[in-house]
Parts: structure tokens; C-alpha cells; sequence
């Protein structure tokens, strides 16, 4: 059992992917590659991490789940690799991989954020699983392939190179609460046009049909199960496959019908009871 | 052997399609995956069912295809599983399965249609193979992925669930005969600007250099073997590389060209003898 | 091991693709299929030539590269296997297949050209190893993945066909020297929009900080290791991954930048020593 995942910004237009799986079919064999996705916005290291979030759990314990959004490649910044909650994270070291490593993810129950103490993580140091030749541009053929493709291998994780602690975090910025109201944001827009948002199912009080859902220029009631809680092109709110709040159009596109953006505040206020 | 194929409408900027990729490997991590397309319209079943039609037969017996365009998931729509001429269709009921599973697809020679006692199908009933937590809102990670993979790890088709004979059904229309002319539409336009229309091999009479062709504000003549018995820029009929006749134009795109979309008819006429 | 590489122009909206792994699948089951890209500009030979250029060598010895850039299908171009440098290449006799088994590859050292005694082609004639069934429009399906899919299931190349030799050579246009300047050209621009040249690192004498480069109406200084030399958002030279010299805006599009496309010469001037 040997499954490598590849998350970057490197598109499908480019032939940047198939380098870093001949790199690792090179090495071994009996890899199963799977792409996330190469579609995150060039450099957007948050997006990138997210898109990891959503999936690394579902993957079977063992998984080597490779992140390549680079902005920092051939600068100083350090090569890692990071093992927590059976699973391994291989890429740079500007918090891409720190979100799917830091969050307990249950699958739909996103809500324990992992001690760090249960993050073992190293600075990757040693040239011996690297390509004999590195550039200055692309690490993610040169050095985080062919680490993957070792550490499915069999190699000890402890011998990729050095134990740290200092590695870049990013977090996760939680829902506010204010007076009634919990204050969110959206994170992510996907193809359907869903509006994802960073408030997760624990952060809301079990009455949900009366909640008061506030995103952009609309206003709705009620917080439901499913689409089909809504009239086809009607905006409701519901708790999406990830864990997360969502807004959603059923039949519809969201983002579109309501003009609405990442970044954009999403407000539930609670009836007065 | 167990290869496992998907066709969805998810995009491959999200990571939906990954999180079921996760599912079926960590179940039967010998599973083959093979991406149909994730590119089909949001929610347009007759597109996803299409797309599945031309493929199908080319998989080796045994194949289980996964198709999941799901307007209706999380509502009373059933979830279900088609067993057809050696292959193993899995998704929602609305239909997208059934134009593979239905038509008696000997490749090219899309010509019979199966009698529907060749079809055998179930309600998927049994949550056993399913996730141990179901959402509302993604079956295809939740119920199809981890089924596909039970199915190709050995479980008999049987134990999904129940016998049902009134799955929904979506049929391919067929050209009309109208005095001498075949009048049929066009169903598709894939990424050359081929149009492909619901004309089969076995509408045309056999005499077809002098058949005469009419797609929106064109006209030619003759139907042929091949691209090359056009002039460079000149639109053609075909029977193409799915069994159905095709407006091509000779390294060009007969969708701008002509300025045909989907529905268009497309009309035949044969020279009176 | 049996790898076998997909470059094509059919895009991922259709299931062109996936028809061709149906067919590899049924023959080898244990082929592991990569692709390569799938988004080559309809019909342009010299853009899929190049991006199997750039990931060949990074796949292990051994793999089958089939390529698809077809705009000759159903005329009377041959279609084609080479051998060369440990590799199989597989597609149309139109030169897509030329860059990669041409160029003695060593990585990032793009240097050598192969003797060409040292290519060994056949003229694919054998049908025994097609489809029963071959289509005038795809053979993509029909002739090439099955023949792929023979050759890792460990047929001798001889047995697909005839020895030829006067098989299409695309080549790579050489930069020029003119008095102090080499003078190249912008062969393709990536996702990041950068532009990468058809100027290669043995081109460039060693002195490089001061060289003088100019691009579309940009002019600056230096050749350098990677983007970490220029400041976020100015233009710079350095070799790039596949080693080819190129153009980069750091942490932005050299091409949007300035305004740059493809054919857009390069000027490089050394300073008067």
C-alpha cells in the first residue's frame, strides 16, 4: 500500500505534473499517484492548503500527501516533511501542509486541532533521496518526488533529515462571535458556484431552522440537511460534505445569484429564545 | 483486475474527485481509476450519460462505471446499481447510467438495444459498504465510491441491496424519417468543434458520396470515411469515432465554422435513384 | 513495470481519453498509465513535441510514450513506433514524436543530439496487435494504445511492423549568433507565464550576472539560478527546470508582464570584455 497525493498550482497545460510522477514511478514501482488538484490559483498557499484539508482524511493511513505551492522555491526557505494522525506531508515550509497536519480531521467532524506535540516534522536534508541533479525552480520534481516516492518505499521518515519545531503555521481564522450574531467568512468558491464558509457545525447552537443566514446582499432563514430543503433557485444554507457551513443555490450557482465572494462576511444570527 | 472509472460533473478545480479516489483506495487499494470526465455541464444528466455511452465498451469486462451528475442527491432520489452486459454501472436514479447500460454497445457498432430483462438492477439499501457517516450532499464519495470498491474487492452484486425494475430510464431519441429526408439533431460538440449528431451507422443507406447534408446554415455533400476527404477547412460527414455520424471540418472547428450548437437538426437526403 | 506516458490534444471535456485507457487496461492490466498533457493546442505538433521533450527522461527506462497529435488521421501518414535511449515512442509519423527520442536527454543537460543510427523506427503495419476494428478518425484508440499496451506486456518492437527510416524529423530551431548577440526565440509559455526559450545553459558563455537580455520591450541584466534573485515583481533570466533558458517575473507573469508571445525573439549580449 503506497499512495502518493500531489496538490500544487501547476495546471494540466503544463507537463510539470508528469515530471513528479515519472520521478516517482522511477523510484517505485507500485506507487498509486492521485491527484488532489493542480487548478489552485498560482501561488495562493491558503487555497492550496485547504484543498488538502478536505481530502487528506479520506485517504488510508500511510497516504504521503505531497503539496507543491512554491512561491518561495530556490530561497531560503526549507524543504519539510511533517508526520501526524498516521499520514505524512511533504512540501515547503510556508504552512501549505499545516492546515490538513494540524486539524484532527474526523472526516465531516473538523473540530479537534491537533496538540503540537503530535506533529513530528523534519527539515528535508538529505541529498541521498533527492535527484542527483537539483535546480534552483522546480523542487517539487527534484527533491519532494523522489522523498515521497522513498518514504513509500519503506525508508525511516527519520532519515530524510532533521528534526524542527519552527515550522511555518497557518491557522485556520475561526468565526467571531458579536452580541447574537456569529461572523464568518467565506474561505473557498467551488465549481458549483457553493460558497464555503470557515464556520464549522460545532460552532452553531442546535436550533437551525430559525437561524437568520445574512452572506452579501441576501437574507435567508434556516441552516438544513441538503439541497433539497431548498425550491430549485432558492439560497439556503446547509453543513457541507467538508464540515463546513456552506451557502448553496439549489440548481444553481451561489456565487453567481448572490455576487458574492471569497472574503465575503457570512452572519448567523439566532432568534431570540 | 479491478478497474474502476468515474464521470462526473465535479470540475478538477475542487477536490471532490480525490476524496473519492481516497475512499475506493483505502477499501481496495488494488482498485485501477481511470477519470472519464469531470467536465460534464453542472447537473446535465443527458451529457453524463452521453460521455459514458461512447466509453464503456472499450473497459474490460468486469469494469465498474461510476457516474455521479446528482441533482437530486440528499432528496428521495434512490441510489442504485446496474448489472449489463459484463460491466457494473453505479450512481443516482435519474438515468445518466442507462444509456450505456441499455444500448447493446458493440463499439463502433452502436446498434442493439438490450432488453431490459438483460438489465439487472438494485436499490443501494445496504449501508454496511457504505461510509460509516453519510452526508446530505455527497453521495459520491459517501455511498458510490466506497460501493465501486466493495464490488471490485469481491462482494456479489446482490448483497448491495434490493431487486428493483423501475429504475429511471433515459433513452437516446432516435432520427425521424420525413419523405426522403433523416432528420436527426445534434447531441454533442466535443473539444474540436466536432458535431456529433443521434444518427447512427445503420440509419444511412449504403449509397452515401451523393447524400446530401444540411446542419444549420450549411450544405454539402456526401457522407465519408475520413477527415482527409476534405479539402483543409471544408465541413464533412462522417461516421465518427463513437458509431455516430459527425459534421467535422477538416483541421477546424465545424461548431464555429457553421455556427452549430446542441439540438441543431441535422437533415440527410438521399438523391432520388 | 509498464509504464505508458499520454501526451494528446484531446482535452478532458470529452472521453477520448479515457477511451484510450479502457483499451490499455483490457490488454495490460497492470499497465500504469500517466498522463503527460491532454491540452496541446489542437493540432500543434510542435507544442506536443515539446512537452514530451521536457518529462521523458524523468520517466524510468522502459516507458512506452505515445503521443496524439493527429491532424493526418485517416490519411496516409503512417503511424509509428522509435526506440531510442531506453525509451519507446509511439504516434503518428508527422515528427511529434522527434523532439523527445532525438534529443539525448540528460535531464537538465539538454545537450546531445542523438546520432540517429541510434533511432530505431518501424512502420506500425501489424494488426494483429489493433483493435479488430480500427476507425478512420481515432487511432489514437484503435492503433496506438493497443500497440502500447503490447509492448509493456513485453511483445518484441520488431513483431509491430516494418524497419523504415525516412520517418518526419521535427527539429529544434537553434538560437543564432549575430557580432556580440545569440539571438533566440520564446517556444512556449507556461502556466505561470513564463517564457521559456529555445536558448539552452551550453549556449551561454559563463560570465552571466552582466549579460544584457531582451524581451519583447523589457531590457535588464543577468542570468541567474532562480526567481529568489530578482525582487517580487521584476523580470529575470535563469535557466529554467528543463533547462532552457527563461523568462520569469517573480511572483508574477512574465508574459502579462510584458506583453510577450510566442516567436517573440530573445537578444542575449554579453558585455565587452
Amino acid at each position: 500500500m503506497s499512495v502518493i497525493t500531489l496538490t500544487t498550482d501547476f495546471g494540466l497545460e503544463d507537463s510539470y505534473v508528469a515530471a513528479m510522477k515519472g520521478v516517482i514511478l522511477g523510484i517505485n514501482p507500485q506507487a498509486t499517484i492521485v491527484d488532489v488538484t493542480h487548478a489552485v490559483p498560482p501561488q495562493d498557499i491558503q487555497a492550496g492548503a485547504f484543498a488538502l484539508l478536505g481530502v487528506a482524511p479520506y485517504f488510508p493511513k500511510g497516504t504521503v500527501h505531497v503539496a507543491v505551492i512554491d512561491p518561495g522555491v530556490g530561497s531560503e526557505r526549507r524543504a519539510i516533511a511533517l508526520q501526524a494522525g498516521g499520514y505524512f506531508f511533504i512540501g515547503p515550509d510556508n504552512g501549505v501542509l499545516t492546515l490538513a497536519a494540524q486539524v484532527h480531521n474526523l472526516r465531516r467532524k473538523l473540530s479537534l486541532v491537533r496538540p503540537s506535540s503530535a506533529i513530528k516534522a523534519i527539515h528535508l536534508l538529505n541529498p541521498e533521496y533527492w535527484l542527483s541533479e537539483v535546480s534552483s525552480t522546480f523542487h517539487g520534481r527534484d527533491i519532494f518526488a523522489p522523498v515521497a516516492a522513498h518514504l513509500t518505499s519503506g525508508e525511516p521518515f527519520d532519515n530524510f533529515g532533521v528534526p524542527i519545531e519552527d515550522y511555518a503555521m497557518l491557522e485556520l481564522k475561526a468565526p467571531v462571535e458579536r452580541d447574537d450574531a456569529l461572523i464568518g467568512e467565506i474561505l473557498y468558491i467551488d465549481r458549483f458556484g457553493n460558497l464555503i464558509s470557515n464556520i464549522l457545525n460545532r460552532h452553531i447552537p442546535e436550533v437551525r431552522e430559525q437561524a437568520r443566514v445574512e452572506i452579501a446582499k441576501a437574507c435567508f432563514r434556516g441552516i438544513f440537511q441538503t439541497y433539497a430543503n431548498a425550491h430549485v433557485g432558492d439560497p439556503l444554507a446547509l453543513i457541507g460534505s467538508s464540515g463546513f457551513l456552506e451557502i448553496a443555490v439549489r440548481n444553481g450557482s451561489a456565487a453567481r445569484q448572490l455576487d458574492a465572494k471569497i472574503g465575503d462576511p457570512v452572519i448567523i444570527t439566532m432568534p431570540k429564545t
